[in-house]
């Protein structure tokens, strides 16, 4: 397989990650970090991230020009074996709930499997890149959210097949979303996380009786009280789409809003517009 | 839920399929439908069968233009409650090796889930048209790759989470196809099957080992004559793509040849162009 080995290896390509968001999510430890994550469900957007890599001396990355520290993909390229220079580009915020840390990675992998030519097929690559967003302690469930794309409802913590995954198959759908500031995914799912995971497994359980869109908006808005993370920026949004007969919800774990439709335009809001990713992180 | 309901109930919908292009494969017989089915690997198309519902009498099914007898669409809207006439339109040939009774069975399952608010998951809907195909006859693989898009590995039979799926990620790949007629899978998959399986479950191993799009073609070749398969107008085609250094190989179960990127028109053929479908099944 030499040639065919020389072929793939020779190629620049890049990967697009959708945008995940989550709307309600409960928090599952574990040793093993391919089974720690979280169980939840949520969203995929076409706004996410792009990934590039050229071969380098040491592992970096570079987040929309600028150097940083993301241990997601150090990890992740570390796992792979692969030094290289990571060029990160996001059309979503920062730590706003949209899952830069776990694109970031997931891309990486993706991209270092064709360019690199190692031939993992995707399941491998998307354990590798959520096991490094646990262990960074960035993340429990985005990576494995956008692999798949469209509206997951993640049955089980972790990568599959031991982690089941399903979705609520939906038509093309705008999104609407504002995000209000950053939040730290770490100070939150690293503390105490009783409450919030009862609410969590509780709204999942709620969800699976009826799947559907609308309702997944509703049961992320009762989540986001009773885990006590609904900021007052985020209250005051998801009641003005209410009132204006939309559907809205916050983003864990971001001072961010999403709504379906038009729902934050008619409430007065001037949002960002995209729509549901129907495909999931890929090769571009 | 009963606004939501009325809401969902109300929209006209309309499910794109993909048509999976099986490379190889081999048969795993089981009484419970939605555990029977193949392990084997191949390709999603952009081409493929788009399924638009209205309400009627009795089931029945119209594809291009013309009323048939398709058990795989009754059977799953029988399944899910459902009285409805089945528009299919196919841009792939019929009974060539393009899944247009499995691509029928799961679109008319999408449709029939938002434009009749059942609200079921997508491996639900994915189960109830597989487990149709398989009672129908027609098919035992199609509709679980077709729900996933991409270049799907089976690697167990039947319906995800038992039926673990994986997938080679692949950048957006041009395909080539030509069909030069049809063959009845049913006469295939209902005979006797070991020699056909045997072969199947050696290029499923060997592709394991180095999962790449190239090396699925090449095993996909072995496969087709040590199943005694291969076509002479197939292997002509194939042979010739070879020659001008391309990568081809014949679509199960159809008198059709594949080829990566501009194989065929590379070999004088005149093919049909697509790529390879990103996101599996979805309403459009």
């Amino acid at each position: 397989m030499t040639a065919e080995g020389e072929r793939e290896s020779s190629v620049r390509v890049r990967a697009f990650v959708p945008g995940p968001v989550t709307g309600f999510f409960s928090v599952h430890r574990h040793r093993d970090p391919e089974k720690a994550g979280s169980r939840g469900a949520g969203l995929s957007l076409t706004d996410g991230v792009t990934v590039a890599l050229e071969p380098a001396d040491s592992i970096e990355v570079v987040l929309d020009g600028d150097p940083v520290e993301m241990e997601s993909v150090v990890r992740t390229l570390d796992s792979l074996g692969v030094e290289a220079r990571a060029t990160v580009k996001s059309s979503v915020p920062v730590s706003a709930g949209f899952g830069v840390s776990g694109g970031a990675a997931l891309g990486a992998a993706l991209v270092a499997n064709r360019q690199f030519g190692l031939a993992h097929t995707e399941t491998e690559l998307v354990g590798v890149a959520h096991a490094a967003e646990v262990e960074a302690g960035t993340g429990l469930g985005d990576v494995v959210a956008q692999a798949h794309g469209g509206v997951p409802l993640r049955l089980d913590p972790g990568v599959p097949p031991a982690g089941r995954l399903d979705s609520i198959p939906v038509r093309p759908t705008r999104i609407e979303y504002v995000s209000f500031g950053g939040r730290s995914t770490g100070e939150i799912i690293g503390g105490t996380v009783d409450t919030l995971t009862a609410a969590g497994e509780h709204a999942l359980g709620a969800l699976r009786e009826r799947p559907t869109l609308t309702r997944l908006l509703a049961l992320s808005r009762t989540f986001a009280r009773e885990a006590d993370l609904l900021t007052a920026t985020a209250e005051t949004a998801i009641d003005a789409v209410d009132e204006a007969g939309g559907e809205a919800a916050m983003a864990m774990l971001g001072d961010t809003v999403v709504a379906l439709g038009e729902g934050l335009s008619m409430a007065g809001y001037d949002p960002v517009v995209c729509e549901i990713d129907p495909a999931g992180a890929r090769l571009v």
